[in-house]
């Protein structure tokens, strides 16, 4: 079994502001900094360009055969919990040679959480 | 002088789903496991109640007096930039015996940057 290529697309809200992807672009730099062979897009479900699928094809074409979608959103609400799952549907009936996989929305990861109660008790300290 | 009395405000987006709100009640409990004296309040800007209004009464029932506003939101939108600071403002002009402090977003603090690029390494490496 050959080893899998892997890729990563940062997948938030988008806005009309341009400046408001510049939290995931800073992730974005952070990631490659940590792991310079990382494959890592951004992509927004609206406002922003690219969109999802676009960032899928960027990563196919660097040869990635599993991609995660983290979804740069404070909590599941009506996009992630309706319509995501029906996009990724999409992708793997379309390339079936890639692994899609939808990880849980970054606000409510274990670190993230705790990175944000402990910037919240910094601001009540302050 | 008199030592101020504190309290913040998690102010999130607000969804239909009422789950939408776990991640920042779980931010607050983790808060208060922390700082078990902190005054502490979620709001919300659409969907969900209380609004940052009701929060804002509830700490001054508390007697609070220098009242923070954390946005948890991933990055500075329209909302955030061109509502909130209007709205802290008509805060202080109603009660001018308490200090309104408005926050960064919280997806731009340096921590919670860090949490989530360190979130998105152990993914690629999952």
């Amino acid at each position: 079994m050959s080893v899998p290529t892997k890729g990563l697309i940062l997948f938030g809200h988008g806005a009309r502001d341009p400046d408001w992807a510049a939290p995931l672009r800073e992730v974005r730099r952070r990631l490659q900094t940590q792991m310079p062979e990382a494959r890592v897009e951004l992509a927004f479900l609206e406002f922003q360009q690219p969109d999802l699928e676009a960032s899928v094809r960027a990563l196919m074409a660097q040869g990635c055969n599993r991609i995660k979608v983290l979804p740069m959103f404070m909590a599941p609400g009506g996009h992630l919990k309706r319509d995501l799952p029906h996009i990724m549907a999409r992708f793997e009936a379309s390339w079936p040679g890639v692994r899609f996989e939808l990880a849980a929305a970054v606000g409510t990861a274990e670190p993230v959480l705790a990175a944000m109660a402990g910037h919240a008790a910094d601001l009540l300290r302050d």
